[in-house]
């Protein structure tokens, strides 16, 4: 493909983008191809000969489209949004057009400025405080991953190794070394919540590191609280177990929840004095919800300069934050912590201006070493949004979260709310077909309202129209609302929350 | 930015990048910015109001650009290509476009499938034992991952998963089961040779495991072979040490080498019988030289039937064949043991295909929960150049890389050679002002060497036309020059080698 060819097929393709774009509320959310559709439409091999770009192009529509799922549909209220936009994806285009390995600065120096230039923008943007800032006392900074899972094992990974360092005692050496390592290794656990992501207990299991689970309830709105954590460290040390490293989150998975950071604060220092040698690591979990801080009102209401005493940050803004996937956000207050546990040096990477400590290189603040140039597209999506723009947006998408809460709690004859509505989630089930609410609670009639939810959520996701996913808290299925896609208006909510009622009545007649 | 402002900014930057590809060659290879030079450029926020894209897009050029190392441009002779095309760049713009998270098969059941098919077509290609073909009759397969460190970091994991699993009693349960599993984890030791990437030994900190570095020798071509390997698990053995994962690579990062298959396959079957409990995983990193296996004759010559004894398999298509960073092929004989290791499940995620087991959910092989469309650019890849365009491509550079040797060693009053021309890759450096060759070898000879090839590597990376990086080979220093960039044509060889010998030569009579 030549120059002229490429520029033919891009805007070819760039033209079957926006159609694609314009008209995606007239295709269903969720793709119906039945597992294994597409190994029947391609040919078991590559071809030999290369083959014209139309004859490619083409297969898009015809092949893959009906094995698409639709993450910009506004019908798509599933999971969490996945939220791009036009500048974001000119950011990936400039991104493949400038591609290289980018480990050292001297890769391209511009791969590694821009993007601590843009992480400490939105750490602004956000709120954190100023040890998350690249300039900031404490020689913190922020990096870009892959995803939430890389930041969460970036930060384990670095706090075992601050955790060995700082119990050890340096004058051991040789075998004692060695066996005191092992010793403590099979003692020290990570902790998180029963609402926490799966992610950190993978990046315990990847350590090879004991993990343990606190259960949160619906008491406490699946918050992580002060009294709870006191509970599980006391029972950790009465087990001789080291507790090492905590994943607090805000906004869960489930119900995005907002757990107590104060609490959490004053749990530790109780435990062991903040700074002191062997504190917990505590990492922050914000993938999803981290996106709106950056409305004042939400910073305050969660508390977040309380973070200043945590040691990790992390928010994903390719959820709700109008960027691809994939751009993780992740703060150290310290980066010497990632680049303590992290740094390989191998002579074909020596370059004076590393050599030099001049200059950041980020494969010391991650696990792989090669990397894509994802600050562009953040930039592209700062400022062509502007701060402004992308408060609108949150609010926005977070008042059609509240609406529908509004809704759901005016129809107490068919439903009730289980968590939220949080961060444009909420979470809801059917009631009885007696059409009593909460008060209600025997076990057959909880086996009850659990069937017909099932029901109800399976009906209105076969309508191809809106795609919602569920959970199960404390036993009860719930369905989950989220409102945060950017196509997403008041009347596509309004067709969702009909669907659901007409469904529900329907299953409360049949 | 509405469809119309994103088709009128999307045609602008096309023809920016094809004005950028096209004249790529008269700019100077590597940045010449000081570190810190783009913070001065840009404000210290993001901007409350968005920005036109006419202002976003004119600050590449002016601030971008000047710190941006270009690895396509036809004079970039370090590290390995990171060779992109047009083809994969409209990859990523679809991938851009269709934007989700993936983690599971319904959340887009065509970006699972497709990266299954195109991974088979590519095992095919490079002549990869059937083994490793989804398909196959082991159950094995094929999943993109990030880089080539998240893959060996994946595959090391579920090596000890499968190790422990293989090596604790199954009666074993509570406190001795932990104690024991504590003890083995002390234990267990990963091995790779000192011309291993450092991956492996990342992979192992990670993990928290021992490493164990065989040092191989010039004199084995920097190869791993089945004496050197013998020793080192006798050595293990003899120091109560369990390996259970060794690195055997196709194509070192320092020359290119390709280890002794056959030798490592018969050096384990004496150590521990293959298929036994407790074996040791053999994981092959083919990073950047695995993608000459399009070639048959590479195939053979590299004894690439041979990893059919082997446990996994990678190569990046983002090095040397012509697709954007990132595209790392991991293979595993058996992706049940990827899915034992890595599978955790949280009800938010639960859904009909996955639960009965129909589908492939990728995310249980790999760190990561989500996923972006990685196959399309492979696929577009594949089918515009075709395994004969492929080959073309591989032939014609390596055939470069050949040329340059030739020219090296035809100059023995200047240089000599190290190591190849292997895989477009040739390690050499300067001879002795008295002119002579390999024969002469007393130590201050050697020191004039270095002290003279360090010379002519700094001057003709100083001119801005061409960049060769540098390595250290038992003592002695080597500039690496390497041929696989897209648009490096013989021209561009001839050039770099004229502006060597001049430098030298001057250096030489200076």
């Amino acid at each position: 493909m030549d120059s002229q060819g490429f520029r033919e097929a891009a805007i070819s393709s760039i033209d079957e983008i926006i159609s694609y774009y314009d008209n995606i509320g007239t295709r269903e959310v969720v793709s119906t191809v039945e597992p294994g559709y597409l190994r029947k439409l391609l040919p078991s091999e590559a071809p030999d000969q290369g083959e014209p770009w139309a004859d490619i192009q083409k297969d898009i529509e015809a092949k893959i489209m009906p094995g698409i799922t639709h993450w910009q549909h506004p019908g798509f209220h599933a999971f969490f949004p996945c939220a791009t936009s036009y500048p974001s994806i000119l950011g990936e285009l400039y991104s493949a057009a400038l591609s290289g390995a980018c480990f050292n600065w001297i890769c391209s120096p511009a791969v590694t400025e821009l993007e601590t230039v843009v992480l400490d923008w939105l750490a602004k943007l956000l709120g954190l405080p100023e040890c998350y800032l690249s300039p900031g006392p404490t020689r913190g900074g922020g990096v870009i991953q892959g995803s939430a899972s890389e930041a969460v094992l970036t930060a384990m990974v670095a706090a075992r190794d601050k955790y060995l360092r700082e119990t050890i005692p340096a004058e051991l050496d040789g075998h004692d070394r060695e066996d005191t390592i092992a010793h403590k290794r099979s003692r020290m656990v990570a902790l998180a919540t029963s609402a926490t992501h799966s992610s950190t207990k993978k990046a315990a299991i990847i350590l090879g590191v004991r993990f343990i689970t606190i259960p949160v309830r619906a008491a406490d709105g699946y918050a992580l609280t002060a009294p709870v954590l006191a509970a599980a460290l006391a029972d950790c040390r009465a087990r001789k177990l080291e507790p090492f490293f905590l994943t607090a989150t805000l906004g869960t998975t489930d119900t995005c929840a907002v757990d107590d950071f104060a609490g959490i604060t004053s749990a530790l220092a109780d435990f062991s004095p903040a700074g002191s040698p062997g504190e917990v690591w505590v990492h922050v979990d914000a993938a999803y919800a981290g996106a709106a801080l950056v409305c004042p009102e939400v910073q305050t209401a969660t508390n977040i300069a309380q973070v200043a005493s945590f040691h990790s940050f992390d928010m994903n803004m390719h959820k709700w934050l109008l960027t691809n996937f994939d751009a993780s956000c992740l703060y150290v207050r310290d980066r010497s912590w990632f680049v303590q546990a992290l740094t390989i040096n191998q002579a074909v990477y020596n370059n004076t201006a590393s050599d030099g400590g001049l200059v950041t290189d980020y494969r010391e603040w991650q696990i792989p070493l090669g990397r894509r140039f994802r600050s562009l597209k953040i930039w592209f999506v700062l400022r062509s949004y502007g701060a402004e723009g992308l408060r609108a947006y949150i609010r926005r998408t977070t008042k059609l979260g509240e609406e529908f809460a509004n809704w759901i709690r005016d129809r107490p004859d068919l439903f009730e709310i289980l968590t939220g509505p949080s961060f444009a989630l909420t979470v809801f089930r059917m009631v009885g077909k007696s059409g009593e609410g909460e008060a209600s609670s025997s076990s057959s009639d909880e086996e009850e309202r659990n069937a017909l939810t099932r029901t109800l959520y399976e009906t209105v996701n076969r309508s191809g129209k809106m795609w919602v996913t569920s959970t199960v808290l404390e036993g009860r299925f719930g369905i989950r609302m989220m409102t945060g896609v950017r196509t997403t208006e008041q009347e596509h909510v309004e067709a969702a929350f009909k669907a659901l009622v007409d469904a529900a009545e329907e299953i409360h007649t049949s």
